[in-house]
């Protein structure tokens, strides 16, 4: 069945039951709008959009199919990403599906399936996917916005770094890089073992460290962002945004891309350029008091440094950018 | 100067000069994520997607182009409304775009522009643009959240008119209907005259009645939505809800339809299936006890009575759907 032979009320009718309604949702799908709770009296909001041929490929020339329940991770997972990176919690989604005719009705509840597994599985509890959007179009586009709260505390934004912060990274660094360049050599990813399926894996369903954001919050971060254009990209954000250096330690920076080596081999890459220059993984980065009890999760990465706002690694400079959405 | 030709972050720095930070926003665009005041604890919140030549179209066949203004105008519009029809007022919108890379950049500009000059010229004073994406994509396609706050009151659901009750409207019937017909018809819009060139600025800039939603909640309102898929179809979603038939008076709806009468005589179309069958003028369809005082804006247009939970006119059935996004 496609999407283009029932009406959009059925195809509602098929992804409603698929997600799960609670969480801080005082009035869910239905109505003109719904109803969150705002219990300290302030929404934090983000949005982020995925793209067919830009941001996933649903068929690639090894054969290789990105499923409906992968895209809906993805947008789930790098919408509840941001409000991490605040040092909240989620307390909703909303979605809007655009869909070409042609898409298959189960490739639409797959993806309904993808966005709720993501919500549980990432242990965002108190997140629903309260409303949204269905219409048609020529080519697949998943919108969502995200709501959430940051529990009384003020948010961790980018720009309160100071000279002597310990700069530390939750969650995994290089491999939803390592994974799209496995994914786009063209051979099939079978031929890359185990640790290539895992690297695929994190590609197509990023675990943002959803537990760090609050408990980075509460520990006094003073920046935080998540990792979503590269660590040395993101970087100078919190570098920019502050107003200081920030020195990468590249001794520990060797180890996240140990980790890649083997997969790196096989196609001939550098790992490290995937751990300073892949984004996706959607990790924490962030700056705390020198003396801070990093929280769980967090590894001390670099430090906040005197000097021009700009990144270092062991002093030196870095000429590595992210990704840019038009010219890149 | 196309997209495709600048960066994310200069298109970025293009825009943000164009959107005004005000309203209830704590935390505007440049972080993770924006922060808007819920001051009530509780946030609405809604989403709608305008997708190119499925909800607009850049260039028609007879030369008439629509600009970035109004689908950007629209995209707000429309939004806002939404939360009008739960009785709320918009604190924040967060607003994606899908930009093929072709697209000037003072297309985008004017879009922005237009986003802007609904939130003031439509009354939503508490409303800023906090955040969103940017991306390209082959087709363009927006796609706006919004929040609002219901300012201490109950929400203003479809479910909850009663029979008996005073079914009333505010804003316009059939305008943006009468104003797409001319876009479609081929002939310059021009040859419709003055007329012609309101009912099409209606389709492309609707002015939802933003005061209408608060004061029809306020007025102690029991059911409401907004008349985005024609007056019949929407109609029958208070009814479903509520449980209630809902009759429509067609004395009244005539008035509505003799103001676009010369346009259909022009165009060969009764008004009257405007009216009851066109959607996107964004008005409120509400139902109020029988011995409320309407609020100001507001004409009665019917009532709530016993039976099936169906529409009728003057009690007889009608047969007129809507508009369905993927089969029509």
């Amino acid at each position: 069945m496609l999407v283009g032979d029932v009406t959009e009320s059925v195809l509602l009718s098929k992804i409603l039951p698929l997600l799960d309604q609670g969480g801080g949702a005082l009035l869910g799908p239905g109505d003109d709008a719904a109803i969150v709770a705002s219990p300290d009296g302030r929404t934090v909001i983000s949005m982020d959009t995925l793209v067919e041929d830009h941001d996933f490929r649903l068929l690639r020339p090894n054969g290789f199919h990105t499923t409906g329940y992968d895209v809906g991770w993805k947008s789930a997972a790098q919408n509840l990403s941001d409000i991490n990176a605040m040092g909240g919690s989620a307390t909703s989604l909303v979605v809007s599906l655009t869909l070409p005719p042609q898409t298959r009705v189960d490739w639409v509840e797959d993806c309904a399936r993808g966005l709720a597994a993501a919500i549980r599985d990432l242990g965002a509890a108190g997140c629903a996917v309260v409303g949204g959007d269905l219409g048609a179009g020529a080519q697949l586009v998943i919108t969502a916005a995200v709501t959430g709260t940051l529990g009384g505390r003020p948010p961790v934004l980018r720009s309160g770094a100071q000279e002597g912060d310990v700069v530390a990274v939750a969650g995994t660094l290089g491999r939803a890089a390592a994974g799209l360049a496995i994914l786009e050599d063209g051979r099939p990813v079978g031929e890359f073992g185990p640790l290539g399926e895992e690297l695929v894996a994190a590609q197509l369903r990023p675990c943002p460290p959803l537990a760090a954001g609050p408990a980075a919050a509460a520990a006094g971060a003073r920046a935080m962002l998540d990792i979503s254009d590269g660590l040395v990209r993101d970087a100078g954000r919190i570098a920019t945004a502050s107003g200081a250096g920030l020195d990468l330690d590249p001794e520990v920076l060797r180890e996240y891309a140990a980790r890649l080596a083997p997969a790196a081999e096989q196609l001939g890459e550098d790992p490290m350029d995937w751990v300073l220059g892949g984004g996706e993984d959607h990790g924490l980065l962030a700056a705390f008091p020198r003396n801070a009890l990093l929280p769980p999760g967090f590894t001390a990465v670099g430090s906040m440094v005197s000097g021009k706002p700009l990144v270092t690694l062991a002093s030196r400079p870095t000429a590595l950018r992210g990704w840019d959405h038009f010219a890149h």
